[in-house]
């Protein structure tokens, strides 16, 4: 054991993440009080209604869904439509290339963008049926797209703002379904496994059971979901919401459970509206792999929330340790007492 | 082999990292042409002098570099501060600790500041002796941090706009040392030794042959090293420097090396900042880690320069994928004719 005899002040702590063993830095030596984070600078602007490419239906509409009370939508709620500028498309798949020392293979799968009628009102200021039909349409377009025998992942997302990326201020989610398993989905499907297979448990419910009993990390729950900020979050305010009951597959969510992860989303995302006055963010499921018989029975699917409030720079870009700059356990007791 | 039978349009491919195994997009569909990520937005302001911290040393500077022609700097040309608020500082390395199910340690370690004293002109836009003190700085602290026996890993990197994430238009590079090997470093060197160990030799170096000999990605080059856009580059206009002669530690280079590689920096920055009119970008060296006898000699130490040509959305942050809009080849086609 050593200790440092720089003299340079400042303090921090590593945390490692249970699941991919990457550390990050709670730098509480630079620390701000939670009210901080709030947006001071000027809100991502609404763009005019009359410029918006999502204010008119392509004709090439792949979906539409209505309310069952048809006079708030004007016929339809939610619509699935191709991305104009998708990128992935057409291509052979299953098939990696050689290009010299390296490997290639076609970008080859489905790029679709899922829209709500509303032209300003996000996720956070929607009612929970509205955010139970966007659910429905994620989860109806996943099982179509699944079907493609090429299709082996499917990320679904949504980003707010244009810091975190969304061009267009209408509110959208994208759905990508692409030939390889990502990156970041191979690192998180193997540490569930190892843990699996080190304690005959899964990891996200050992997680779950730990922070229901002690309580600091946890933003809040319903009978099915329970919202919290983890313990080695990346960012400020980073969130994650987990099903409650031990399940790989995003898509196999049935109705009742619908709702009640459409209430806990709508929570999450009125609480980050309310309590950081409209922040961009983006958020994403983790689920598991689509040609999936048993195989992947050890992972937990969920849905992490990651608002903007931090620009990467260059020791997270090269490092890939993220610095966050407010405890979780102070995120989450700030963010429990928002009112949603 | 599948055929897709999507009807969308588009086109990308899937290049995959011969170190990492990742993935990237390169999305041609989405194309632009190299001009049009010039920067049209107002480039990132030059703060008012007067209110900028690095136009006054500080009382704790840790140490001061001179060029020969003294006139030119005023006394000095480099000096390498602390951090006021540093991510890393006073604590106890060497011992995890358990937090429940969790693991954490101090973030124990350093935070530096390698500032140039002029206000505006960033390392495209200085001569290579200046250059040459700024790699000089890197090279002394890093040595004398290295000595500390907490430090596992030391990252040197610059932020150059407010995109990239550098709060001080004042050009300045910082130096973290940090108690442990970091994902990113880790994943690296797991690579690099995977491929030494199925191929006996080094990846980078193979790397370097293959590129010198197609040159479709060779931008530039000189003696001792060389500058390409990488096979499977993560952004736009991704740039990398290797040094030609195989050597897993930075901060072993020579003098006469050292000349060498400030030239080759320089002619990467001109050019970006010619080529495309002073974008913000983030540059960073990737080295072996600190306590290192000979057991990294497979590695390839190099630096890793990210245009911030994009911003990291739902897809990025959720699958680890990247989607690049220009093909490396087409970047280097372009970078290759813009004078330095």
């Amino acid at each position: 054991m050593f200790r440092f005899t720089s003299k340079q002040k400042g303090s921090s702590e590593l945390r490692r993440d249970i699941i991919s063993g990457d550390w990050v830095v709670i730098a509480t030596g630079r620390a701000k009080r939670p009210h901080e984070f709030a947006k001071t600078s000027s809100p991502t602007p609404v763009q005019p209604r009359k410029a918006c490419p999502f204010e008119v239906l392509p004709k090439n509409v792949i979906s539409l869904y209505a309310l069952p009370d048809a006079e708030r939508d004007e016929g339809w709620w939610v619509a699935a439509i191709p991305n104009k500028y998708p990128a992935f498309g057409h291509g052979i798949c299953s098939v990696i290339n050689r290009d010299g020392l390296y490997e290639v293979t076609d970008g080859a799968g489905f790029h679709e963008v899922v829209i709500t009628r509303d032209h300003t009102r996000s996720i956070g200021q929607m009612k929970t049926d509205e955010v139970e039909l966007i659910l429905k349409v994620y989860q109806d377009r996943y099982l179509e797209l699944a079907e493609d025998a090429c299709v082996e992942y499917i990320s679904i997302f949504h980003n707010h703002g244009s810091s975190a990326g969304a061009s267009i201020s209408h509110p959208h989610s994208q759905i990508i379904a692409i030939p390889v398993i990502p990156p970041d989905i191979t690192r998180s499907l193997r540490g569930a496994r190892e843990y699996a297979s080190a304690h005959s448990s899964c990891v996200h419910c050992r997680i779950i059971h730990v922070e229901l009993e002690q309580d600091i990390r946890v933003i809040y729950q319903n009978d099915a979901y329970v919202l919290l900020a983890p313990y080695a979050s990346r960012t400020a305010f980073e969130m994650r919401i987990y099903p409650k009951t031990h399940r790989a597959h995003f898509e196999e969510i049935g109705d009742a459970d619908r709702l009640f992860l459409a209430d806990i989303l709508h929570v999450a995302m009125a609480k980050l509206h309310k309590g950081l006055t409209n922040p961009d963010y983006n958020f994403f499921i983790h689920t598991a792999p689509t040609n999936d018989s048993t195989q992947f029975h050890y992972y937990h699917w969920h849905i992490e929330i990651i608002p903007k409030t931090v620009i990467w720079a260059g020791f997270e870009i090269g490092t890939g340790i993220e610095i966050s700059t407010i405890a979780p356990e102070s995120a989450a007791a700030f963010l429990r007492r928002v009112k949603a």
